[in-house]
């Protein structure tokens, strides 16, 4: 159920570019390795990253009904590109409820809907670590072919346009990529 | 920002009795020491126990403020008496989206607003584990004083036969009790 990120030099995946789009930058690594151990993330300098793919926070059933038909795996041959963008959001944003976080993650934000038209070309799996007392509140990971670096792109600054990303304090972009 | 339960013979809490209610017991503690130890649950028998007061994820607004306007803190002088009611809900209550989970949660069986009057008499405090990978996904805890033990058990026998909890597969019952 876990899923720990860190630097190796096993590490499946090559690192091609870190950037700190907000807040703090992570240490550099040159290789990521993923695995499933059962740890707690790392409380000073970010390392390691660890996640949960848990249950959904936002998602309602017609939602879920449409993500479901659209979705793509992880792990795919032709996706040998990937980015790791861990997040952490503001007090602000933890302190509001639940009406009011669902209310800007989609009513105003479209998180859900404008994230649609890019999939299955960009697979995404999200890992939550906010309980899990870390640097950091999410684990986003995508993965896609090189073609679709372009969509890519764009999926990434639509969200950073977003009110709901107004909220993040501190966000890290890791690129990689994989032997094909 | 973790709480940690685990029996001690310097615990601050005597345990006056654990009744497994679903499911597998706990092993039998005498004593139940409280402490803000940073570490992972326990997979096998389940000590110690861990959790984490986190953001919510079903209050709205209009609800979280008639919760605090009956607000009752922990650790009142009077308030001798607790109960830690660990629990651990069915694969079928979280592959429920939010919308579904929501409606279950309070519009049919208002686990908010049946659970208002009782306040401030029973004080209490959510501690959520299930990201964290345990044997329970919640540990719900309660303070109050040895005259309001009637009222708590109303409080438990009417939250035990809601709908919501048709989906706790787990669920122990540990009475405890403090030096006034």
């Amino acid at each position: 159920m876990f899923t720990t990120f860190t630097g190796a030099h096993d590490g499946q995946w090559t690192v091609t570019s870190m950037t700190a789009v907000r807040g703090v930058p992570l240490p550099q690594i040159t290789r990521l390795l993923i695995s499933q151990t059962r740890q707690l993330p790392g409380q000073t300098d970010g390392w390691p990253l660890a996640g949960v793919a848990s249950y959904v926070r936002y998602v309602e059933r017609h939602e879920d009904m449409a993500l479901a038909a659209r979705h793509a795996g992880l792990g795919r041959a032709e996706a040998v590109c990937a980015a790791l963008i861990p997040l952490a959001k503001s007090a602000a944003w933890w302190t509001l409820t639940q009406d009011e976080r669902r209310e800007i993650f989609e009513a105003r934000s479209q998180h859900i809907a404008a994230s649609l038209p890019y999939l299955p070309a960009i697979a995404r799996q999200l890992y939550h670590c906010r309980d899990l007392g870390g640097a950091f509140d999410f684990l986003t990971w995508f993965e896609f072919a090189p073609v679709h670096t372009d969509l890519f792109e764009e999926l990434v600054s639509r969200l950073r346009r977003t009110e709901e990303w107004s909220y993040v304090e501190r966000e890290v972009d890791l690129r990689l990529r994989r032997e094909g």
